[in-house]
């Protein structure tokens, strides 16, 4: 029963600053849907987690999909008349729209201008542009550096590739006593951006080589993928794999100073959705639980009808309702150790429950067993009304967070009930559906 | 999916002010619940639809009730010792008892007392009283003009008739694209009454009028009937197309100053009750839905347990608590052809959104389809994601109604979202199930 | 129909002071959970009821429990130095814990006071204190006595028994026309202890009394038993019984000053649960309804998840939570004629609501049956109202109890309509579920 990932030996402290060393490792490489960049970033993330890394081909079909053309890019700037580069990607990758074809051109201002991108709002910060499904290229830049661009020729290079090639994405699956799995899945995709998506993806690795070193319960299964085309190559190749998912998390803006937010899987109502909520209960005012809506993250995929998968989405200030986001204001000093920290307290929280969380049976259902001559009785009142609890509503219907709830008592008495009354033999775990979905 | 009724060609001030002359013609007939006065108002509404005409003879069993005698009045009055007339039925029909039997004979006043009533609480109204089940006969009178009568004897003459005859009821069945049948139901055995119920009578006509001439997906079947009795005997006669009801209303007192007021069939959660929900809030606050209860009108006949029809009641200001209700107040200046119009426009509103409410099933439920090729991305955020919660939700469990309300966003859009993914063949009507029902 | 148990008859001023009484005469025996003084509280009470007795050997197994010896006090004391009783059990059968083993011998005042119990916050007040299952002695006292003490040495006497014999419990069997029983479940168990729980014997033992005295359509079974031991000893030797058991009432606290509160079954919505919730609410503001919890009085076995029965709990102010609970201070003068009274109306309310609550099925489902032809239509608006809800929702799914709720009418008004409709014969009884639930 207490064979279970229970995170006790993280030094929370610790590992907030160790998450923001390794986002800072991170954060200057130039990630995209596909390429090398995504590569490096799975083989930094190796060196934590044993994560296998899976190549899937440009023109896989993927349900509706299709895996695109490989991008990699080396360099790229625009130069003015007099040789001097105005804007450079050497400088922040965020400069180049993500996917920009190859070009190396002279063009006037005014023919430039339909290809350079600013947030004219927000004068001294770079947006983050794609175009991945439409070969295209342009430049982003600062609007104050734009208004200073003066008329006059300009020189475009870009240095980049669009070819066959593949998709990466990493996978690491850890086995555990139950062949029942939890997904735990980010986005990896994104550039020189903290908050979305390094937040995730570091917290999902410090999290994995966590559990490497627990027993569990679950199964658990993480990937690290490229934004809703990986979600769907995944999906489209691991058909099987998805129908084993009994609970799952996708992680994504997890460093931003808000509160946490849970976003709740399609159901509404799935065993996620109740352990999640009850932990963000216990963590006071400043959480939210929002429901369910279809856009998203790679939760829009997972809870697709024809999949409809009980995942649901774990954030802090829920992208795109804080200014920094898709911008370059979205770097290291907007992600915090503490805000990491605390986020990935509030990971071992829910995993910790989620394991432990179960529907018993009460083994002598007929009036109350005598407690008092198993020695279970002598214990303070709080606790006896726990055990008393745990059977009254251990018929196979509740599972022990529904018993915390309807009784008011915290899940940790109740858990801590659950495991003397199965020394006891007063209980015994219900077969056969024991996720307590 | 677009041949549906939509009602955009009605011009609504124009309509209030033909349901207003309209009812100034048909307001002088004194009807009943049989006789040539229902007969003559169904004649009059036959220039505007193709209304079939009943006849159910006299002693006709239906259910627990027999279809009783036919009444016919050509005058009727009183006249005091001088022979002047004190009461007038040619001056208002409300003046006659309704169904009063045939009476020629001179009483004194103390014995005439007991036939004559009067609302002492508004002196100038003329009560409106019937005596269908028991025979008997009777006048009503402005309470002023009964303290004028003066001791002596009066005059009593009746001129009506009571006898083996028939009762009449019109019916007009626009047939639709589904063998689902919409039942829209009005009674309209009441003589110089104006908001109960001419209103009712002439707005189910014009609403008629317009649907034959629009495509329909439902079948309709209107109803122009004597309350209580004429429910009934439709229902004993037509069982088989009861059956075939999916969807009614019952429409009551459309015409007064009030807000409109929705009562639930008895199911209280019937797609009907729904739809009109919706529209009524769009209305704004005067507006009001209120549980069924088993008094009322004709819905007391089609939400009978053995019957248990999705049937609901439109109404203004509900009948018993106005107090022109019954009387002789209800006249031409008590309905306006402003909230004619407007109750005119409620009922386009809910059966326009009523014929485009559907459960569709997504035809790529797993992952979301690729919006961007087919050219369904390009529209602003707000139409995304009306296509992103059609998508979702379609699932064979949720029709367009749900999804608006879940989404948050309107039925328009909502339902603009289907055409479009129909359109690009994402969606497919859910067959068998097509009323959301 | 009407042939149910009413209570008509009751004097309710008179009732409240026989309850009074009878407690007065019962409140010196010193009872416990088995031996004599249990016996001659029953043999008092067969003076009213034709009370069964059962006695169940030492020994036996009842389900996880063993029915313990048999416990018989004659006498106790504790004398000081100079012979002089400071503790007596003659003045206050509270002075010694319930089970004490025999015991004679001196000690010194410091080894003697881990044997004695009070209250330090109440001086004035006795404790009450047992040791049923941990063989043991002690004494209780007021703590004013207590610190009057003096060093020295204290000779103990307690003159029990502890041995091989039976448990006695009271049953009395009142058949009905159904064969399905109404629980009452009382714990006579309490030494001089007035409200825990002669309140609650001598209320069962009356309403029993008055049963026997009118027509029953359940049959009812009251059970004077032990508090835990008994009712799982009666629940594991009459399985059967057990089985038939569609209501049930723990009665337990009925005289105390306080406003009366039911604590719901397990399952927490039984008929049981639903008749007392209304008929509280009828009693105004000072009552209260509590959700189930496991702890508690024989509820706690009746409801454990083996059984479920649906047992409620009828209390006036929730047993722990009012200072004289467990002490010498809930004596005669804590109950009064008067609260006794009201708390035998509010059973008598229940239970004559309970006998009449029933399902009923519409004869005539298919529109309105024709109240007028049957002399029931000239009625008042209310009654009429309440025959149309009745003949309305009498579809065999809902009972006259969830009608009344429904539509806001007084239950006697729904029972009285459900009368007259069986008379005319638009109404028969369910059959097969008569009961409810």
């Amino acid at each position: 029963m207490d064979h279970h990932f229970t995170g006790r030996s993280t030094d929370h402290d610790a590992i907030g600053c160790e998450l923001h060393s390794l986002i800072e490792e991170l954060y200057p490489i130039c990630r995209s849907i596909t390429g090398d960049g995504f590569r490096k970033t799975m083989q930094v993330l190796q060196r934590y987690i044993p994560l296998e890394l899976h190549e899937v081909p440009t023109g896989t079909r993927v349900f509706d999909w299709t895996v695109p053309k490989e991008w990699n890019i080396k360099d790229a700037w625009v130069k003015d008349g007099e040789g001097v580069k105005v804007i450079d990607f050497q400088e922040s990758n965020l400069h180049v729209v993500n996917y920009s074809i190859p070009a190396h051109e002279t063009l006037k201002l005014e023919d430039l201008r339909g290809r350079l991108f600013t947030l004219p709002e927000h004068p001294e910060w770079i947006p983050y542009r794609t175009s991945y499904y439409t070969e295209n290229w342009g430049f982003c830049l600062r609007h104050d550096d734009y208004l200073r661009l003066e008329d006059g020729e300009y020189e475009v290079f870009i240095d980049s590739s669009l070819t066959e090639g593949s998709l990466t994405y990493g996978e690491l699956f850890l086995e555990g006593r139950e062949e029942s799995d939890v997904l735990v899945s980010c986005h990896a995709c994104h550039p020189s951006l903290c908050n979305d998506n390094l937040s995730g993806v570091t917290l999902a690795a410090l999290l994995a080589r966590q559990m490497c070193e627990e027993p569990r319960r679950y199964s658990y299964r993480f990937l690290f993928i490229p934004g809703t085309i990986g979600a769907i190559t995944w999906l489209a190749l691991n058909e099987d794999k998805a129908s084993r998912v009994r609970h799952g998390l996708v992680l994504a803006g997890l460093g931003d100073p808000g509160g946490i937010t849970y976003k709740k899987s399609r159901r509404g109502d799935a065993t996620i959705d109740r352990v999640v909520a009850h932990v963000l209960r216990g963590l006071g005012r400043d959480q939210a639980v929002l429901d369910f809506d279809p856009y998203g993250y790679d939760e829009r995929q997972y809870c697709s009808p024809g999949f409809d998968l009980p995942v649901g989405r774990l954030s802090r200030t829920p992208y795109g309702t804080y200014p920094e986001y898709h911008t370059s204001a979205d770097d290291l000093s907007f992600v915090s150790p503490t805000r990491l920290g605390e986020s990935y307290r509030a990971l071992v929280g829910i995993f910790s429950r989620l394991e432990r969380n179960q529907k018993y049976l009460n083994t002598n259902p007929r009036c109350e067993p005598q407690l008092g001559r198993r020695g279970l009785y002598s214990s303070a009142g709080k606790s006896v009304k726990a055990l008393l609890w745990v059977l009254s509503l251990s018929d196979g219907l509740h599972d022990l967070l529904d018993i915390a709830q309807r009784s008011g008592l915290e899940f940790e008495s109740i858990h801590e009930a659950a495991v003397r009354l199965l020394g006891a033999g007063l209980l015994s775990p219900e077969e056969g559906r024991q996720d307590g979905s």
